[in-house]
């Protein structure tokens, strides 16, 4: 019996960053693949209040919401240190994980809404990637000289972003406006694709979706 | 010379965990009430991407967020503990942390907004009341039998989204949709008034608020 099992989907970005920390672990666990669209008892009765993925069950128990689940696996399990060590760096780490994923509704809607709203979102988006643009103007990770919570969180804005404008057909990043976020994007990707799924099989999954919205209408 | 600084507002609900926090650990520290309508360069400079209050300086170093100031706290100083020691425990705590702080935005739009907007933001906070209700229906405290970081996090359903209702004459929140919530939120006001702003002024502060913009028009 293995006692860790992950709940999740492929081409989650939040399921993604857990297991990219439970691969930093060296946790063995059990992956189980969620239809997102059919969502499984399993699924509903161990996160009864969002009835999203990720959920991480371990000796039984359920942990939801991907940045509580990354912040338990470096808690529980031995290995490399996840979050930093100094208060003050743990600190600053929470605090960029926690920005990441405040501008990601935003992010969304830049991609899916139209008219008022998108432009408002797309004002939200550009704010954001100012902030990140300043940010990696001398420096390659969120804390210090080490790779930690807020860059897995971080995926969303290194891959996920950049996909959904491709395959919806929106531009939001360029590297004429925002050149230190692309450098450290390209960076990114190329150091940590054994963490990612393809960006082209992530692109096709999005255009299959977009066809099939099509094709019913 | 005093280590420790708060920039912060009476009437914030994310300034008062942060007090809260301070209080529990006993630390003292400097209170700087900010004019939010005419931010201190202190602010600007301590707080660049939200400008926004709280920030702690600690030694120097500023640490912006309130549930990030907050975990900050307790890591640093001695003193009773604000988060479980267990990982699951802590787990669970910042789950509700997140789950209350990602529902902040709906409780505000279902006072400030109008038309569509207010009532599909009405309708996420009374799932929210839902929720809370049904966790309050044999529980005192987030976690196990101890008050607590999500305890803390609640003040703003606990005080202050029933002030907004009371001042802006919106009403969410009745003992006979939410009576366990209700009987909770009553224990939490009676039990933790040394770490809250009192009832009355929170809602004259807002009502003076009111009269002002009205005269403005």
């Amino acid at each position: 019996m293995v006692g860790v099992k992950l709940l999740g989907s492929w081409y989650s970005l939040f399921t993604k960053r857990v297991e990219w920390a439970l691969k930093i672990k060296g946790v063995k666990y059990e992956f189980i693949e969620e239809d997102l669209q059919n969502k499984s008892p399993l699924l509903i009765q161990s996160n009864p209040i969002h009835k999203k993925v990720p959920v991480l069950i371990h000796n039984g128990k359920h942990i939801c919401e991907s940045m509580v689940i990354v912040e338990y696996i470096d808690e529980t399990f031995e290995g490399l240190s996840i979050l930093p060590e100094d208060p003050y760096d743990r600190a600053i780490a929470r605090f960029w994980a926690k920005f990441l994923d405040d501008k990601w509704p935003a992010m969304i809607k830049s991609i899916f809404f139209k008219g008022e709203e998108q432009e408002k979102a797309k004002e939200e988006v550009y704010e954001m990637l100012k902030v990140l643009d300043n940010e990696f103007k001398d420096k390659k990770f969120f804390v210090g000289d080490n790779f930690g919570f807020a860059d897995i969180v971080a995926n969303a804005v290194a891959l996920w972003l950049g996909v959904f404008e491709e395959a919806f057909g929106v531009v939001l990043v360029t590297s004429e406006k925002f050149p230190n976020f692309c450098a450290w994007r390209d960076e990114y990707y190329t150091q940590n694709k054994k963490y990612l799924p393809s960006r082209d099989e992530l692109i096709s999954h999005y255009q299959t979706y977009i066809e099939a919205v099509a094709a019913s209408k």
